[in-house]
């Protein structure tokens, strides 16, 4: 019987290279996706689709509505910036303490699945900026994590969160997704893709993809509205 | 101008304790609740009524389903259970990573409101071995949540976590909040109350919260189907 591990699952070229390595890792894949009011709710569409195609095991979208808190462009009318250099500082695009909500409710599933092994996508070195990307928040949610469960009272298998693009540039993850057979066409991650969903080719995410393919040597299979550069 | 706390509220007598131990701390409540399938959803009913009562600054109740995970007696079928005697075992009535998850929300929500400081009702005695209930899981939480956010990145003052009640008998907490005015007929505790929202007397939480008025020597005010002993 193969062992399972929660993959975080936006349906992005990040996540969906991640669920590749988790089952080259030897799991069976368990992805989570959430409604979380984001307006590239398109990206939602993709991800049901797509899930079964790239090899989940099981998918489960968990509806949580962040848009009552405000605070980002991605869940409320702040507008996406367009065309800006990736820097340093956190942008608005940043939604608050997502990904420690993200995990959290991975780690809840696992719990349920007795599964001990949680996949994330997050990148350090294209991070953008957001601070729920760097390997110190990672570190502190796993100590935090092997505390709030029955693994901690009762010396079960402790949780593992793996991050296994943490350390690659978006061409490196490129390369990986590609060795292991990922269908990059089966993925999307604009943050404000037209109706349809075509990638705009502008925000944040669609100018570090296109650089990554471009930085990768490889034409990059989706569609964009504009192939910014 | 006040400072403002976010104050995880069910509306039961520990979370009602806690935000008028915020208040005295000098803090404006913001209350959270959370409807998360939890099969006594009268609760809920009951918090959005008494929250402004007790004197929440604001109150938000966000949707979570956490049925679709299964796991636990409060979101499932599985059937509450009676008259049994605490003990150290994690009961059915644990919710996978239930308070990892609320506590993530109570971050988002405080980092939007610029909040440093969110307050959790949980106690170390009379926990019910709920792992998410120990000291060592907030003082865990806490230092990674001073990593999730921007104030990790941009040096702002860093979150703390209160957890006035940790270390309270039940009857503690009664005596505390009667010395600071809480009127306990606006509280409700139970996990399996009727449907006109009467508490049975005899779950876990009902069982807890009578032992801890006959403890404090004060009558409980609300009504019970049944005082169980």
């Amino acid at each position: 019987m193969s062992k399972k591990a929660v993959v975080l699952y936006s349906g992005g070229l990040d996540s969906a290279t991640c669920m590749a390595i988790a089952r080259t890792d030897g799991f069976d894949a368990y992805a989570l996706s959430f409604a979380y009011g984001q307006r590239h709710s398109v990206e939602l569409d993709k991800a049901r689709e797509y899930a079964p195609r790239i090899g989940a095991a099981d998918h489960r979208v968990v509806e949580i509505d962040l848009r009552q808190f405000g605070g980002s462009a991605l869940t409320s009318d702040l507008g996406v910036p367009k065309d800006r250099t990736v820097h340093d500082d956190i942008p608005i695009t940043y939604v608050p303490a997502r990904n420690t909500i993200f995990l959290s409710f991975a780690l809840g599933w696992a719990e349920v699945l007795e599964a001990s092994d949680i996949y994330i996508g997050v990148n350090a070195l294209d991070y953008s900026g957001y601070p729920d990307c760097r390997p110190e928040f990672i570190s502190a949610f796993e100590n935090m994590a092997n505390l709030a469960t029955r693994a901690g009272v009762e010396g079960d298998t402790p949780y593992t969160i793996h991050t296994p693009l943490i350390q690659l540039s978006k061409a490196e993850i490129i390369r990986t997704g590609l060795d292991l057979g990922v269908d990059y066409r089966l993925t999307h991650s604009c943050y404000d893709p037209t109706p349809k969903g075509i990638a705009c080719g502008r925000c944040d995410s669609c100018l570090l993809r296109l650089k990554g393919f471009r930085e990768a040597g490889v034409v990059d299979p989706i569609d964009y509205v504009t192939r910014g550069e």
